[in-house]
């Protein structure tokens, strides 16, 4: 395929070809997307053909937002755009176009968007701003609100797709939290882009490959890679992603920006993933939002989980909702530090980071109780999550590719290779996998309460945002889905810098991989990427996480 | 084998009998048992040769007990119970003497004991009695109270089963709700019947057949039935049993006790399935208290919920326990009457006692929204669940009966007929399965939700209890297990009456099993078999259940 063709930054890596008429398939695909770009939106091809390695400067610098665009879509979050657009210092329409407008210009720098329909979202604008208008109050607490939407979740009127070409279908009905978020008073704008298979730590897939925005010679993340690398460039201030694994939170991190996986079954995801996929009956996939402020989680959570979706979906657990207003009680918030894993020693920045945490926690021991955090085997809980993931042995994934012809991308042949097999699993040995698992909840809880911590901070990732196609560990996320605890991404100021260097204390590699993932560290330019850390609390305890974030919020000066 | 030997009421019905083996070794079993039980407590072989009709009332009168434990075992329930051992009114050596004694009166009449072990519950007795002495306060909530516990369940020193021959097991340890309710003051002392494989309405076993104590040519129902006869022989006060498809609710109404099935994953049960079940893939078993007072139900639930069992075992949901409490916010309760599945119209005392209630609350306008209640489509889930039961197609169950020779009973070849198969379902079925488990819980919520009620009143089963060996309509419980809903069974003063007939208006059959319901009814005389109703709230929605409950109580003078 030659890329040349469309208004997008050519990815510093190549991507597999196919056969033919897969590639015939994929370009149709690709030029009626691009056709729908207007012109005057259009990057001049000589920014395309030379882009700078930081490019989260050039929505803003590129002539093609107005000065009030630019600050709509830089001065606001959810929170502000909701109540300003009610007090009627902002109509819906002006805040829709400018987010259409930063979105496409942030897609042509860094692949983050499948779906774009400018149209439509102008359309339910206009409806919104005459509601408000002839009722004199808005139609509920996201009026206004634009919202991104990871491509595998439908929207009605526009395509979906579970990773892979063959499976690209044209939706008929929202889903249901796409549903209500509407009734809510949102405004649908754009689909964002994922990886092969949904099961990368990347953002790869017969579209194309996601930039970094910091630095394009880095992943965005994933799979929700086009949600952080959109949010990153303001294009979009709230999204939505879903995580079996790692997919909100990595992309999160690598971006610098906030991601939340709940516990499963907090949010409403019924008509996400259409036939089912055979990992859940082993290991649940959660969604949650992605933002750049702790109070559009909150708001976020509030207005979804207000809506009482557990009345439609019975899967969801109704807890009343309390976030960020969830007392501490008077009590000291106990605060374990988590380093490493025992396996791999994240890279320098990452660290650092937890270091920078780690001292402002310290000098207010009026509101903390730090110590240290060691997880319960998380290699154990490694080797059982990867066979949970494919317990069809990865028969469907290569049925599906084989299809179109699409190539397997080495990130999905890694994802299958320890489950890969041509028989299926039967139920006998998936009870086994599940009393496995349930037993190593166990020991996981009585583990965590044996060192009496309330929440943990801990690496994301194993180090910044990684180079493209070498999202191989995902060690500090997946844990936290095989034992289903709720956890956020929260962006820190720390970004990496050339040179740094392993400290003393951590010269002697843990293991194999860690040995690998220095030899990664060596060999790239990781200059730029942001730093996110994980807080985790324990599973169902969605509360008292998020009221742990609001006493770290001060503490850390998050924003 | 000749049952003769033992000192048991002759089942009505013989059991089949197995290979010399099997009946060596399960004559073994018995025999040991049987040993344990000392001569002053052995009820005479004249009645045992000739028993009453209606059992009720011979522990009472037998001669066995004193009349003070005659008292202590008709006279209070449990909430009273350890109300008057932390007040020195009663000592637990004295209370646990009484309850010894009148279980094993109770298991000559109905076969509903596995495990009796006087000795170890005196020495755990005379304990609670010191610490109250010394300490001058309870050990806890339930300090003194004597709780029953179903065969398959763990308890330290003794034996338990899963409904096999081959599965009979000595435990070392307590499974973790049995160590919770050690801790908070229960005292245990045997352990309760149940059928083959554990899914039976009804309890024929290798150990025997449980008889109904109002009526020996019923069923005391399954799977739960040892802990129903006990119960309503007053050899127990609160017993705990499970439910996978009715097994707490139709043994609570076929003895005419309380049995409360809650959602799944609200009480623990870790160590309940040793090894796990693979039915649990896709439909949840449920534990929950069984005894005779509304109360006691409250007293077990807040008890082991305040000892935050979800912190060890990260399965549990951890909802607030409110229950009795639960507001209705000044609103009357909207509760819709199913008098029907549109399957099987119930025999006759059934509709009886769904009337008498229907009255009642119609009465009472200013507490009850009283209106009609029809379910979506209840044969659609009867079909799932049954191949839901058994994705190994029954493979395990035929190769652990064949290890001892033990022959399958009908009941058991019944419930595994639809999925019966020579190979295990694999994963790609069973995500399957989930797929259209989830398609119909919404569907089912959403039916319920536009007929707006709160709770629903319904049969407990097809009839009263039923004739043995006949139990093979599951209608009225499997349903809210396939939902996952929580249901209460309550007792009512309604008793089956010979000669009963159907009204003019159920005059004409709804089915083929409708029609062969009313043969078993014209065929049986099910004289003096208490009538049970089921109360049934949304899932998850426990609380709720019991708040409703408690306004039920009064308008219907629940005990």
């Amino acid at each position: 395929m030659t890329q040349s063709k469309f208004p997008l930054i050519r990815s510093t890596k190549p991507l597999a070809t196919g056969p033919p008429q897969y590639e015939d398939k994929r370009r149709a695909l690709l030029e009626a997307f691009y056709d729908k770009i207007p012109a005057e939106y259009r990057l001049p091809e000589k920014l395309l053909d030379n882009p700078p390695c930081d490019m989260t400067t050039i929505p803003s610098t590129c002539g093609i937002l107005t000065p009030e665009e630019v600050k709509i879509t830089e001065e606001y979050d959810a929170v502000g755009l909701a109540k300003a657009i009610a007090a009627k210092e902002l109509t819906v329409v002006a805040v829709t176009t400018a987010f259409c407008k930063r979105s496409i210009i942030a897609h042509q720098l860094s692949c983050c968007l499948t779906q774009w329909f400018m149209e439509e979202a102008l359309s339910q604008a206009r409806y919104l701003d005459e509601y408000l208008e002839k009722n004199g109050r808005v139609i509920g607490p996201l009026h206004g609100v634009p919202i991104s939407i990871k491509a595998h979740i439908p929207i009605a009127g526009t395509e979906s797709n579970m990773g892979y070409l063959a499976t690209v279908t044209e939706d008929r009905e929202d889903s249901q939290m796409v549903k209500i978020l509407r009734d809510l008073g949102a405004v649908f704008y754009c689909k964002t882009h994922q990886p092969q298979a949904l099961m990368h730590l990347e953002s790869t897939s017969f579209w194309g490959r996601t930039l970094n925005p910091y630095n394009i010679n880095l992943s965005a993340g994933g799979s929700s890679g086009g949600e952080s690398a959109l949010i990153a460039l303001k294009g979009s201030l709230l999204g939505v992603g879903t995580d079996i694994g790692g997919s909100i939170r990595g992309p999160a991190g690598f971006c610098g920006i906030y991601g939340f996986k709940p516990t499963s079954y907090t949010l409403p995801m019924q008509g996400f993933l259409p036939g089912g996929v055979p990992a859940e009956l082993n290991v649940l996939v959660s969604t949650g939002p992605m933002c750049r402020t702790m109070r559009d989680m909150e708001l976020f959570m509030s207005s979804l989980l207000g809506a009482k979706p557990y009345l439609e979906d019975t899967r969801l657990v109704p807890i009343p909702w309390t976030g960020l207003g969830t007392s501490q009680r008077g009590k000291p918030l106990k605060v374990g530090f988590m380093t490493n894993d025992g396996v791999i020693q994240p890279q320098p920045p990452v660290t650092r980071a937890l270091e920078w945490a780690h001292k402002l926690l310290l000098a207010r021991s009026d509101l903390f109780d730090v110590k240290p955090y060691h997880p319960y085997q998380p290699m154990e809980a490694y080797r059982m999550i990867r066979m949970c993931y494919w317990p069809d042995g990865g028969i469907k994934m290569r049925q599906i590719l084989g299809e179109s012809g699409e190539p397997m991308h080495p990130l999905s042949q890694w994802t299958i290779k320890d489950a890969e097999s041509n028989v299926e699993r039967t139920a006998s040995e998936l009870i086994g996998y599940r009393v496995a698992r349930d037993d190593f909840r166990s020991a996981f809880a009585k583990h965590w309460n044996a060192q009496d911590i309330d929440v943990v901070i801990a690496p994301t990732f194993i180090g910044p945002a990684c180079a493209h196609d070498t999202a191989w560990y995902w060690n500090y996320t997946y844990l936290w889905n095989f034992v289903d605890y709720p956890a956020v991404v929260v962006p820190t100021p720390i970004k990496a810098e050339a040179g740094e260097k392993y400290s003393k204390d951590n010269e002697a590699p843990l293991s194999e991989s860690c040995q690998h993932i220095r030899q990664l560290w060596a060999d790239t330019d990781f200059s730029g990427a942001p730093i996110g850390l994980q807080v985790i609390a324990r599973r169902y305890h969605d509360n008292e996480l998020f009221g742990a974030l609001a006493v770290l919020q001060h503490a850390l000066q998050l924003p």
